[in-house]
């Protein structure tokens, strides 16, 4: 049996990097995610294996939190495991370690593994009791789990856009990453000079397709946290905390 | 002495794909420009080393060329080499090789060298002597040099953007492969279900910067071919051309 706990490291390229010539959060997103494929397809229950059962893995919750983030050049180690597998979710864990060994970040997610033909949530013990195997309930992720995060009180929506090609997927839906990218986009980018964004958590509710018009909503909470609410129409597509350095 | 022509291996993940299992062009020139970023770097004329001199390499052309892109989960290696070197430019090209080792595309690019203080061209030659060693004259990029781009006669505006964070590099410029990408989203998701760019020039005029508001202009010259126009007011800041296969 393979450990239950995967350990993959990453180079950061200078074009994944930000004028700080650290990177960015969308980036440590990527990595995190492509981390829990490998993960789980070397574990045999990865997108390609489930698929043959016409089910897919939904992110429903992600919750990054990070005291400093890796520089242009360096290596960046990204640990990850399965915390929890309830009826309806996994909780998946990730640990972020500098090329120098220190712990510089954490992330929590959650996801459902959803029947493609009816897109119903799957009861993920009962169809895959062998992954149970693979639960490490010892290895606790240190960051608290994830709040509510309330709807913002339409009032001017801070920023626009479409949904085009380059935010739609290898699966056809509009790429996880791509919701955080829009999200930060509202920021100015004197912003970035003097703080970094230390948490980011984000729930997802329903699905952008392509060329649907979303709008970015903004409710400042004080002067480090922040919430924005991605909207279609009256509906919220997902919701983002950030909590700034 | 390093060798003239750097060979670069990728692998192609799946969130560097599309829908249709492919890389995207845009991925396709972030990887020939970090080729690019790490040859010229291993040479000693990379970024890092010529801004001690206070000069930075800047593209002002980019022409790729592919009969077919890599799909998900294989290895693609890039092959660059300097073809010329002129007074005021460079002209760097590329050759891209699948995992089986078929070569399925080229690309050309040309690059100024300009002074970062008085943002005027640098004689290359003079400067860096150096250089002219790795010139590699026998071993010819087969596309075509690229032509004029025309501009587009500013009728409707296919699609505005703001310059935002997610624009803006590690040099504090409008990424050169953002250009691309929010030209290529100007498209509906069906044109790539059928086709893909067989073939895609760019030429860089100006400089967008955070803020901007540009807009692209399109015109059509044949079933296959179009050309784009990024306007920041009258000005063009970059003109591309399309060829669909």
């Amino acid at each position: 049996m393979l450990s239950k706990t995967g350990s993959f490291t990453f180079h950061i390229e200078s074009y994944v990097c930000d004028f700080t010539e650290k990177a960015t959060l969308t980036v440590m997103t990527r990595f995190l995610l492509d981390a829990a494929s490998i993960h789980a397809e070397q574990r045999n229950f990865g997108y390609n294996q489930i698929s043959n059962d016409n089910v897919i893995w939904v992110l429903s919750r992600l919750s990054v939190q990070m005291e400093e983030y890796p520089g242009q050049n360096q290596d960046l180690t990204v640990e990850t495991w399965i915390e929890a597998v309830s009826r309806f979710s996994t909780q998946r864990s990730f640990c972020f370690i500098n090329q120098a060994g220190k712990t510089i970040g954490y992330a929590r997610t959650i996801w459902a593994a959803l029947d493609m033909q009816t897109r119903r949530p799957i009861d993920i013990p009962s169809w895959r009791p062998d992954m149970l195997q693979y639960v490490e309930p010892e290895k606790q992720c240190p960051i608290e789990k994830m709040s509510k995060i309330p709807s913002v009180d339409k009032r001017e929506s801070a920023m626009g856009y479409t949904v085009r090609y380059s935010d739609i997927d290898i699966n056809k839906h509009m790429n996880s990453v791509r919701y955080i990218e829009h999200a930060i986009n509202i920021f100015d980018l004197n912003v970035f000079k003097e703080r970094f964004i230390r948490k980011f958590e984000i729930v997802y509710l329903a699905e952008g397709m392509f060329g649907d018009k979303l709008k970015l909503y903004v409710q400042k909470l004080s002067e480090d946290e922040c919430i924005i609410d991605t909207k279609k129409g009256e509906e919220s597509v997902c919701r983002s905390r950030i909590i700034w350095k």
